[in-house]
């Protein structure tokens, strides 16, 4: 693979090397630990007579696994869903460990400034951990949009840039409108989708089909797909749950959940095998679609939504799915010019937009008699009479609102930012393609070996 | 791949969405959050003045993580696991997902039906989470046994019989006859091996070995398959632990799986070396019989069975399994005419009823003297003075016949129900193989790359 | 593959069961459960009147998930990892079960023997599991240094050596010396990384270059290793945090690991693009170099060394690494004849002694102002008075030489006991090749199948 003006030698140093010490000057700067993670504070607040707080009580303990499971959604399970082409394991899995790297070192900043300041310090724990890895969720959706035709600077410019909209988002969603959007459906996969759609388009390659025979699966990377697949589909409930209030929410969520998806899959298998060639079943679909149902609980999942509600949602939702793979993905190509590499319209965009009508009306219809003094975790101000519910619910529409212009309108100035031809993009005759970025082993041996073996069988057959 | 009667446009789709609306109606009709998830009653609870009741009480702390460890069982290490056979992963791990998330909604059902109904509606949260995983596993098991030989309409039909025979069973087993088996040697293991046997047996295939050149690994699957095979492996002593009594007993019981399945390893590659082909280890073996030390404390795990005693049974579960791959399977396909293609009769058959006689020989020798006070949790029929320590050995191997009745009885039933001709079945021509169910990438890519090489290369040669 | 004297079918049987059958005696005669696993003791300690105590105290809610998530490193952590040869993928992922699952039980005896001891009698629980487990990492770290050139029995000598040496180590560094190493920089990576270096010495193999064909990846390998990566690097958090001071200490832990851990991935990215062939990035610094941070943090991980300080010594770790690999590593195999098959020395070697320096410095720093009544929990020598923080760095400074003191010395020991020709170790020739050891599947298939392809082709474009 010669160079394409595709050369990283300098470009990725530098960029890795000035956004690292950045970071590092402002964490200095600005961060500390907060009062359970600091050896002084904690211990300050155990020794206070009556407290009666104990070790046990720190909230690590009730958000850590929880984390966990998020991070492996993040780091296994957006890395590997994406390795489903044949020629760009390397870069899906790669690319997307070195962007979430540095976006949760970026958001813990930026989240830090919007929503964790106190006296000029941004202090920081394991929900900041969990958010951290949230805002990264919604970078590597807009990843997975333009995969396989940036430069892994071009992913980092990008990322700094989306995580500070996804702050400035979240911050007017959350705590200026009060919207509620525990598992993110629309702070984090609306806004991921359409943020990515948008720079997709702006980036849009006209010949982009001299890269289509790599644009496709083989069969093992399809398995490979599935192992991320199956991380996202089993800890979504995690995901969901993370930053919920504790007790009855956390536990109330992960089951509306894990229903949600249960119903969606069957959906998914049902309407791919429905829509597809001689009945067979699509792997894009089973990848993808059966994990609508996660995105589109992912407001109303604290909420009393019930399991039955969750069904009802988790089917349509991989119903929608299914049917925009099919068939809206290729008018999005064909008219509107996006090219959706990894289909995030289908997966997180409309699922999304779904999932904030859902949360939307599940809010409007909340009732004391129904919520009771749980209202107060779910619905702090409709428990506190400040507004009634039709209110909340007009505030989670208007949050949708609002989410859709600042990905639309932040999606489209940083795709031209992204167009200038400084980061090394490659060219459209090597899209999808790994050796660009990487050293790929085994292939001239591989050859080497085929034409050996072929020769020798050449000259017997010819002597 | 052309239609040999397989086509699944109308029949999968339809199965799928039936299945799902009565699922869903049944869940409007008779599911209802419980104590623990539902806002309401978790609030009041928190708000009695005698209760001392905090957020950090809710169970969701104490089970959820072992619910995440069994669900990764479920859908990583069952799906993974079958992945061993060349061209048969992606219907390995999808159907394992479909018939996973359909018995997990169907479980809820039919196990709320027998032991979670308060005045006449089903109660769920975490534990009965993860009680449909449990019975889901069960059906995973037999689906081992049926590998590459069924259509998934055939599974879905399956899995709504085996789930709701496992659900009767179980009442059996825990509730009437008063046994133990928090990690399902008997009603999980047990139960679902012979079952799945049965279905095998009914369903055999004579000219089967039209397909044996399929019926076997490649490198990569096999390597893919140890996915499923770690996973399992690592968090079996969660599986065993999940719904067993808080405290000492889950303590304990994951320490017993710990160290019987570390003998297990050990037994298993001595076996696998002595008994193969010029002292080669084979992969049969370490993707299986390491994982029989787990099946076989099933039952004894939550008792007095201490590390050695367990790491003695691991031992011999690993010793067994591996004979029965090496000796007992060519003569059960042979003589019994039982095909069995993941080797379950090895992994949970054999283990199982291993594991059903250990917890039995625990039980009886139960003493106050070991148990203190704990034997209320362990044997509370023992502590209340009900019975005595022999006769609760006496319920664990009625238990055992019970459970082998009512697998091997319905698993003959339900294998001539999928008998029938209406399932599209493969062909003895086309078992083992991916492309009949799936679009299978790559294929023809694949080889018109190899045949220009060659084709070239020959050019080049004769020129 | 005819047999070279590495036959198994004696060797391998014999060595694990007579080391299973030791195992299991000395378990039978000194292992017991401890008051948190044994029925009679905890349920005894729950009725005491004054403590209060409840179920939901037991230290398994606290430790277990932490477990989980080591053991996860542990096995498909460092098996996957190793995955990365291109006809090894067996042998990595099925010995490093072997010898872990053999180690963890050793473990368990060396390390009760000198420091879990009650009257006569070893007590375990989750503490002891993670503990074992650590040991067992150490092995493992060996392993990666003489990767592809033992046989299995060699391996198993190997870690029962270990072990041993490890826990004598362990013993001093953190009972007598008293110094503090919670996620093992030293004990654990230290010490496994220049033991196997040395080994690798011993074991040197002027013909090595025979196999160098097989000494590399493939592009699917490579991604199997970035599993084994991927799931070391999300869980690292955990593996330092796993047996530190309940509260902020498990807390404080995580958060500065998870940093260390980002920085340090952007210094790979960045320094292998900028050390490569034109500017391409090299898998074997993503899939090693990557991990470094988490190693450098491992001692000062629990202190207070700020998000700040974290992400400065993970990116200095991750710089240190790419270098190694890059100009270190080719040094050691000319010039010092030590074959290191993973690196090993660039991931855990210099990483560790860096951790080592960090922490005695961090601790040294160690002031009342900044750890509050926190510091009995970090540093209780420094809190009772015994000694000032700076004899405390001297405290770590010297463990750092006793453990490389042993490691080195041990490692040379064993190394010449592992030199005996006894053990079936393959020939030059046929290092880094599965096939020594195990049934490999699908070969002939796959070749006969490539030859009638070409016979055709051939017999076409001739006819």
């Amino acid at each position: 693979m010669t160079d394409f003006g595709t050369q990283m030698r300098i470009r990725l140093p530098l960029a890795c090397i000035i956004l690292e010490i950045i970071l590092i000057i402002l964490f200095g700067v600005l961060v500390q630990y907060d009062h359970e993670t600091d050896a002084k504070l904690w211990h300050k607040e155990l020794a206070k007579n009556d407290s009666h707080a104990q070790n046990y009580d720190n909230d690590f303990y009730y958000r850590y696994p929880s984390f966990q499971d998020v991070h492996v959604m993040i780091f296994v399970g957006f890395g590997f869903l994406m390795t489903f082409l044949q020629r760009y394991g390397f870069s899906s899995v790669g690319f997307n460990f070195l962007i979430a790297a540095m976006s949760l070192q970026w958001a813990t900043l930026m989240q830090g400034f919007f929503h964790g300041m106190h006296h000029g310090k941004i202090h920081i724990g394991v929900e900041s951990m969990i958010n951290a890895d949230f805002c990264t969720g919604s970078v590597l959706i807009s990843f997975g949009a333009v995969l396989g035709k940036t430069s892994p600077v071009q992913l980092l410019v990008m990322a700094v840039f989306e995580v500070t909209l996804f702050a400035i988002n979240e911050f007017i969603v959350l705590s200026i409108l009060g919207a509620k959007d525990a598992g993110g459906s629309m702070t984090i996969h609306t806004f991921g989708a359409y943020f990515g759609l948008v720079v997709a388009r702006v980036l849009y390659r006209p010949n982009l089909d001299k890269s289509k025979h790599r644009n496709s699966s083989v069969y093992h990377s399809d398995l490979f797909a599935m192992i991320g697949t199956l991380y996202l589909w089993m800890f979504w409930p995690s995901f969901n749950s993370a930053i919920t209030a504790h007790g009855d929410d956390q536990h109330r969520t992960v089951m509306n959940t894990y229903y949600s998806l249960a119903a969606c899959t069957l959906a998914t298998y049902a309407f791919s095998a429905l829509l597809c060639h001689e009945g067979k079943l699509d792997m894009v679909h089973i990848q993808n679609a059966a994990l609508a149902g996660g995105v589109a609980v992912g407001t109303a999942g604290e909420m009393m939504l019930t399991p039955f509600g969750s069904m009802i949602v988790g089917f349509l939702a991989g119903t929608v799915s299914v049917f925009g793979f099919r068939y809206l993905s290729p008018i999005l190509e064909e008219k509107l010019k996006i090219q959706d590499t990894c289909g995030v319209h289908n997966l997180h965009g409309m699922p999304g937009v779904l999932g904030a009508i859902v949360g939307s009306i599940t809010a409007a219809l909340a009732t004391m008699d129904v919520y009771g003094e749980g209202m107060a975790d779910v619905f702090p101000d409709i428990h506190s009479g400040a507004i009634d519910a039709s209110q909340q619910g007009v505030r989670q529409i208007i949050s949708l609102a609002v989410t859709l212009g600042i990905a639309l309108f932040g999606g489209l100035i940083v795709g031209f930012i992204l167009k200038l031809p400084v980061y090394g993009a490659p060219p459209d005759t090597h899209c999808f393609e790994d050796a660009v970025y990487w050293e790929v082993p085994g292939e001239e041996a591989a050859h080497e070996e085929l034409t050996a073996v072929k020769t020798e069988e050449t000259e017997k057959l010819n002597s």
